[in-house]
Order: structure tokens, then sequence, then C-alpha cells
């Protein structure tokens, strides 16, 4: 009996929520391609289709985005609370500590009511931004803003970031962002997610660890360290000389290459497009400038190969032009992918199976215990 | 291809850890028999054992102590912040809670530093019993018991919930009990904690997730379940006819049988005989006349069947007569497998593999997006 390193390419769901094809540089959600959604559907609209499987009627959709907006505040005990947490705490650290606490304000959340799923949605949904919002401004000593919900959905983000309402364009910007980054298969923290689900636990709980999940380096914060390295090649000048010692050593770069898409990320092209849009009004930032020369040097030296600038690349670049600090990125990923996790849990608690993998022991057998004196 | 369900049978570890034989009723940790464990050794040595691989020398196991009892102490803010959660929260969720927050306060977590995880080991076990004390005292309303270092850890842990210092008698059988409860193999809750570091999460992280994973009831809580069903059977009154119309219906009567063991689990015998210790102090309770009564009754319908009373149908028991409120039966489960769970979280990152399984898709394809409008 061999052991399935990492589970890689070992079938754990059968699921409608999305498809990729990463030969093709397809991504649908519910079986409507990426590009669509993103031209026409807004991040509330797209969360409704990927939880609940089709795109509400006029009636649901309206009542769905208000009952978001009713559950944009937070409880004055949360704010207190998140008040006594030290500043330098991680938003990710935050966010995943929070989560778990809502749950006490929610009477509707047995896993095993179908019913109850619609009201952890439109709680989590309306209270992840804020949360992370007021993390902002608390831990830099600001005043809180409250939510307002005569704003959509991602505008209202921004401006409780920032204290200053965003211009249209931003706000339209950043919500086809969190569509982007609303859902992609299974992955390290969905499949988080379900695992603690498949133990009857509450949404809160698997979303919560989901957080968890997505704070590690080798899942979310990619577009963090996109960041970082455009910053240091700011002081470094150098680009082709970069790029040139990193190949040389084989070691990647940052933002470029998907394990998935062997041709162009769809959600990479979208992003780019947004990206270009923006900066016409607000101008070039260093940072843009560098990351333009990055990207050609590594489009030309890797030419032959099918290693292209990836969703991080850009959503980076566009997060730091939306005034949005570089420690909120994988946070404004899981604000957007609370609809994805949400919409796996629904689909696996339905024919729910708990999760109990096993191991290959490799250890001994019948061994004394020694007590103190005699060990060395 | 089909899903693997539940990931049953589907080893995703080699491990060293623990190793069960169900046939012939064998637990082991790192080699050493269960019963050898819980006659001569006590909870921290045992941790050491499951997380080093190896019992302490005296040196060693004099510094270990005593640095868990350095960390026995929260900042001020973590109780202030315990302090604004609402009273009806459930202590399992202020543990998933607050534990991602204790990361702020410990600079040395990188989990691919091999001298960290002695870290977050020492603090985590030093942190999550006061913890849970102190939650238990602010629900109720009652004066916080500050850590006395000069107890024993589970003698401690017993006298920060009650306000009284436990006899030194209770002190060591809760001890034992936690001993049986640090580690059992791959589950649920154990899984979700080596999917989290996977991604190189920090220990804080992936316990916490573990603790989400462990409140739901198909997981932990099963101990809780079996108190409640004595106290339902001290009004019912009729135990035989209790169990005889469970076993018309087919269903589970809480607290016996297990899934791994087809003999008694050696945890229920160990664990059984320290009940009849402490009682031998104590005296029966109403709660330990059903029990004895229930175990006959069932023992005697299911002769011919290999089903026998589990470790939670005592520690339930145990739990009660300690003075432990029931709804903190599975956040001490928690407690004691801290330290399983950082032992595989150590062994996983050793040769770590991020876990992305797969899933099989059964939805359409390329659909159009329709607006708002001609929805119905």
């Amino acid at each position: 009996m061999e052991v399935y390193a990492g589970l890689a390419g070992i079938p754990v769901v059968k699921s409608s929520i999305s498809y990729i094809d990463g030969e093709k540089g397809v991504l649908e959600y519910r079986g409507i391609p990426i590009e669509e959604l993103a031209e026409n559907s807004n991040f509330l609209e797209t969360s409704y289709l990927l939880v609940f499987g089709e795109l509400p009627s006029k009636e649901k959709y309206e009542k769905f985005v208000s009952d978001v907006k009713e559950n944009l505040f937070l409880d004055r005990s949360i704010i207190q609370f998140m008040k006594d947490i030290p500043p330098e705490t991680h938003p990710m650290k935050v966010l995943q500590s929070i989560v778990p606490i809502l749950s006490a304000f929610d009477d509707n959340k047995e896993v095993l009511e179908e019913s109850h799923h619609y009201s952890s949605l439109v709680n989590l949904l309306g209270k992840v931004p804020t949360i992370l919002a007021v993390w902002k401004r608390i831990r830099e000593g600001k005043d809180i803003i409250l939510p307002d919900p005569a704003l959509d959905y991602g505008e209202n983000f921004l401006y409780m970031l920032r204290g200053i309402k965003p211009e249209r364009e931003e706000g339209e910007i950043f919500d086809k962002c969190l569509i982007l980054h609303a859902e992609h298969t299974i992955n390290a923290s969905t499949f988080t997610a379900i695992v603690v689900v498949s133990t009857l636990a509450d949404f809160y709980s698997a979303v919560s660890s989901a957080v968890g999940s997505l704070s590690g380096r080798l899942h979310g914060g990619a577009n963090e360290r996109v960041y970082y390295m455009l910053n240091e090649l700011k002081h470094i000048g150098d680009i082709e000389g970069y790029v040139d010692e990193k190949l040389s050593k084989k070691e990647r770069i940052m933002g470029f290459g998907h394990r998935v898409y062997k041709t162009y990320d769809p959600r990479a092209k979208i992003i780019k497009k947004l990206l270009d849009k923006i900066l016409k009004s607000k101008g070039n930032s260093d940072l843009v400038r560098i990351a333009n020369e990055l990207e050609n040097v590594v489009l030309q030296r890797l030419k032959h190969k099918k290693i292209y600038p990836n969703i991080d690349f850009y959503s980076g670049i566009l997060y730091s032009v939306l005034g949005i600090p570089v420690e909120f990125y994988t946070p404004v990923f899981a604000m957007a992918r609370i609809s994805g996790w949400i919409a796996h849990c629904k689909e696996y608690i339905k024919e729910n199976k708990l999760f109990r993998p096993t191991q290959i022991y490799d250890g001994g057998h019948n061994i004394r215990y020694l007590p103190l004196e005699k060990r060395h």
C-alpha cells in the first residue's frame, strides 16, 4: 500500500460548481464562462449562482442583495473584541479568529437544515468585508467607518477601508476582481472547508478553517509576494539581470506560471484589462512600470515555454492602485472565496460522508516504558 | 474515475506516532502500549513522547514541564477579548477563535524551522487549558482563577475551572484521561490539521482548524451526548424499555460500539478503572447508577455481538464526577489532542506535500449568461 501524497489526482467530490480546462484556458462557474460573468454579472449575483446553482430571478436577487446588506453591521461586542487584538496581528489571523464567534449570533446554522445555509451565507458575505475593514482602521489607529448599504458591495468595502468613497469605476473593477477569485474547484482551503463540514460542524467553523488554510504561503499570499518582488525590483533597477539570475538558478519568478493553466490563465486576461482601464484614469505608478518591464523581459526569455503571467501578477498591482495595503491582499482573496467555500460545503453536506482517511504505520511495537531515572 | 468518498481506507501519511489494532484492542503511542503510559506516565511526558518521538531525558523533561508552566498565563488583552464574547458562545467556538490570536504573541512560529515547533507546542499546551477555564468562569460571571504553576498540569486545570484546589487523586485521574485522549491516528480533526499545515500555515492556524473539525457532532461530542442520554434516562426510569426500543428501531445507543475497535476499546478499560477508583472516594451518583444499569442491560442484550462500552461512555460520567460542565467535555478532548495534532503537523511538514485532491465534474458547459430581466 502506498501513500497518496497530497492526494494529487484523487477525486474527493463529485461537483457541479466550477470547471477548469487548463490546456484550453477555460474556467466556468456553474457552466457559465468566467468571461461572461466578469462582463455582465456582479459579485453578489455570482455568489448566488455558485451557491444555489442558478442565476437568481429578479425578486430573489433583490432579496439576496438586501439580506447581505442587512448583515453588513457588526455587533458592538465584536468591534470591542477586535480592539483588544494586538495591532501587529495579521488580518488573516484576525479573520480566522472572528468568524467562529459570528456563529454565536446566528440561530440558523444547523448544516443539515438546507434552509439555514442561506443564513450563514448572507451573514458571512455581509460581515467578512466589515471585519477586514474595521481591523485595518483599528490597527492603524483610525476611526472605524460604518458600512454604507447605499453603496454597491465592492464599493462599500473600499469605502470602509479607505475612509473616502471610491470612484464608481474603482468599485466596479474591484467587484469584478471578487468575481474572478470567488471559486476555483478543489484546492487546499476548499478541501479544508469540506473536511470540517463533514463532521457536521457549522459553516462558520468550516470557513474559519479555510481561512487558516488560505493563510499558508503555498496557497494564498502569492499576490502579496508579487508586490514585494516589484518593490525589491524598484531598488535593484536591473530587471533583465534579475530575471536572468532567477532563470539560471531555476528559481520561480513570482506571478508567472500556474499549476493548472498551460496557456494564459483566463482570469489573468480579464484582470489585465481591468488594470489597463483603471490606469487610464489613474496614470502609471512606478510599480506598474516595473511590472510592465518585468512582464516583457520574462515573456521574451520564456517565449518557447508555456509560461504566462497569472492572476496574482496583476491582482497585486491592481490592489495597490486601489489603495489596499499589501497585508490585505490575501484577506481580499478570502472575502471573495467565501462563496466558493460555502457552495462546496452546501454541496458536500447533501450526501455527507465523514472524512477518515488512514495511515501507513512505520513505527515500532510493544516498546516498554522506561522510567525517568533510567533514561539518558 | 470514481470518487473516494470520505477517503475511507486511503492512506494519506506514513506515520510512526500511534498505532491501533482494532481486532486485538491495541493502542500504542510511539510503540508503547497505552496501558503502560496510563500506568506510569503523565500527560506532559506523553505529549513530549508523541511530538518528539521518544521519552525525554530527566533534564529535557524538567525543562519541558517548566516551559509549559511558563506559558500558562494569558496576556491581559486575550482575557479582555474573551470578556467581549457573548456568554452563550460554545467553548469550542471560543477555543477555535482564540488560538489564531495566540500566534501574534509568538515570534517563533515558522513551520519550516524545526526549532520553532517546540515554541508552538509549549505555548499551546500552556494556554489552551487556561483559555477554557477562563471562558467557563467568565460566562458564569465568576472571578477568573489565575493558573498555579505549583500544581500539576491536570490539577491546575481543575483548579482554574472550579475555583477550589482538587484532591490529589482527582488531578491524577484527570491527567490520565488526557493521556488517553492525546492521540488516535488519522481522523477528521488530525487530517484537518495536516491539510492546513501543508499550505505552510503555522501550527496555530492548524490547531484552530482542528478544533473546528472536532466541534462537529460526528467527531467530538460523543461523551457530551452520553451525558444527555443518561440524564434523559433519569427521567424515563425504564432502562430496559429504552434499550429494547432503540434496538428494535436499529438505532445506536450512545457510548457503545466503536468504528475501529471490535473488542473492548483499550482506553475504555483503563477509564473504567479510573472511574471505579474515584467513585470509591466520591460515592455513586444517580448518573453512575443509571450508567451501570444501562451497561448491564446493553451487554446482556448484545452479548453475541462485538459491542462494548467505548471511551466516551465512561469519560462523560467521569467528567461529571470531576465537576466539569457538560459543554466542556469536547473542549477537554481538544485540550488533550493538542499533542496529537502537533505531532502529526510536525511529522507531515518534514516531507511536506501540499494537499490538492481533485473533483469529478458533473455540471454543464458553455452556458450563456442570461440578463436579470430575462430570468423567471
